[in-house]
């Protein structure tokens, strides 16, 4: 099974509304819920793909209570998310109805202790052995070590289990040092990261700090990969219109399955490529469009990057 | 005891952000979150006040259960909600640190079956034997027909229950018409249900409608108040700032528990001005400040209107 690692997951819902006026009262029309946190999407996609995914992290509360309902309800999807005191968050995406505009209000996440890290920890490790690959996804909640992600990584690869991080700020830089096979950062992530604006040169240095393989999303301009293979570009045929919400982790779920079934490196980018942008496509967040993405994938181009592997 | 009716409960949550702004995303830095719905905020002060109360409505879902919970928590108050299979609406308050100023978003609802307002009627029918007053507070979630407040009003009339209602738009006009004892609008309801915005006119027309009793709340200009023993203006000291939220459901336990303790009317509005002052001065919303009421119950004036009572 591939093992995906949500620390903060949350329950995600989203309020559509006629248009957010601040310091007014607004009636919801409709109200979506969902299971959400960037390693819990991963999963979702994963298992759509058809692939066998163990989730874990934490839940706690009512909402914790919500997420592992709902979550029980995914073919291919195995719950083995820690219980905490705490209450999961909560992340609120208000979309204008007349524009699709979203405003965003996430919740900070529940306060974690030190026993249940340390129960975390012995989850992990007991997971480790049957999983063919691992990602840790996402920001840390209250109270797990900054440094939290490195010994993931480390734990991972002591078991000889392909890693991939895709977090940001403090957590990736430490996690880097620890020499992830893949980090998957966004163009914001890379620059807060290496202090470069310039991807070429951001993904060379992100290299350096230790990640084994380099992947950035670039948005409208597709992936930039640096591997031990080669360096490559993926773009989609067109910028594509709708919602990006989830399109990152939806790369996430291409380059992990692609890693699993040992695909040539352009062939998982491809396959990012296609499924980030029938993200974009689908009318709810988060989900991806099986017709976009069967479409897509005979039309990513993906070109040789100059410079040596 | 003294049974408050919240047909429309909710799990009240309040975000704290820096500042609101359309289409971008928010760090919530505090999430406070505790039942309400109008019925609810009216049961917790006539708690704090020494009255045994009965809150009924309904409840579903992770949230009803949350809602359910937390109720179990408050002493002199009984939970006799009746389950739905629905989930019980959030509303989000969403204040800026910076200024204090507040968006709301409120969720609509569960939709209500059928053979569930059946439940309801039975449950209402149980409870108004031993109930001294019943409070017929807030909105209809969707599914409830709109001339239930009618129905609530003609049954607790029939048990020769006092009843005082407080709810907008068609659910008041219709329930207005089934004599309820008292009603409490605000400025713009009684504008909505009379077509005048001048308050001595359209309290006086409320009357005719079919209430025994008229409170009009006037915001900073206190109650207006026309009944069967007279009429009353009662005004609180001077402007009170803070935050008005539930401050008109603090005014609805003043005069609900001045009603049952049988207090000259001069009495029950001098304690409802004087709670819904200390609400808008308490720091948490729906919270009443117990030092501010007790040193504004000296210092509201209540004189006579004139005019045939």
């Amino acid at each position: 099974m591939i093992l995906t690692v949500t620390l903060n997951t949350a329950l995600d819902l989203t309020y559509r509304i006629r248009s957010l006026r601040p310091h007014t009262s607004h009636r919801v029309s409709e109200v979506g819920e969902r299971p959400g946190g960037k390693g819990v999407n991963v999963a979702r996609v994963l298992a759509a793909l058809g692939h066998e995914v163990t989730v874990t992290g934490f839940a706690g509360g009512g909402t914790g209570q919500a997420v592992r309902d709902r979550l029980a309800g995914t073919p291919g999807l195995t719950d083995a998310l820690v219980p905490v005191a705490g209450s999961t968050r909560r992340t609120i995406a208000v979309v204008d109805e007349l524009t699709g505009d979203t405003t965003q209000l996430n919740e900070p996440g529940p306060q974690i202790a030190p026993p249940e890290w340390g129960a975390f920890i012995d989850r992990y490790e007991e997971l480790l052995p049957t999983a063919s690959a691992v990602a840790l996804c996402g920001s840390l909640p209250p109270g797990v070590p900054v440094g939290a992600y490195a010994n993931l990584v480390r734990a991972a690869r002591a078991h000889g289990v392909p890693v991939l991080l895709d977090t940001s700020g403090e957590p990736l830089r430490r996690g880097v040092a620890a020499r992830p096979d893949l980090i998957k950062p966004n163009a914001d992530e890379l620059a807060e990261l290496t202090g470069s604006h310039e991807p070429l040169r951001a993904t060379q240095d992100a290299l350096r700090r230790g990640a084994h393989a380099v992947v950035a999303s670039l948005g409208a301009q597709g992936l930039l990969a640096f591997t031990s293979e080669g360096r490559w570009r993926a773009t989609p045929p067109a910028r594509v219109h709708g919602n990006p919400t989830g399109a990152g982790d939806s790369a996430v779920a291409g380059l992990l399955s692609g890693l699993v079934e040992q695909l040539p490196w352009p062939d998982r980018l491809t396959r990012a490529v296609a499924l980030s942008a029938a993200t974009v496509r689908a009318p709810a967040a988060g989900e991806f469009d099986h017709g976009a993405y069967q479409d897509l994938q005979g039309r990513v181009a993906v070109t040789q990057e100059a410079g040596a592997a």
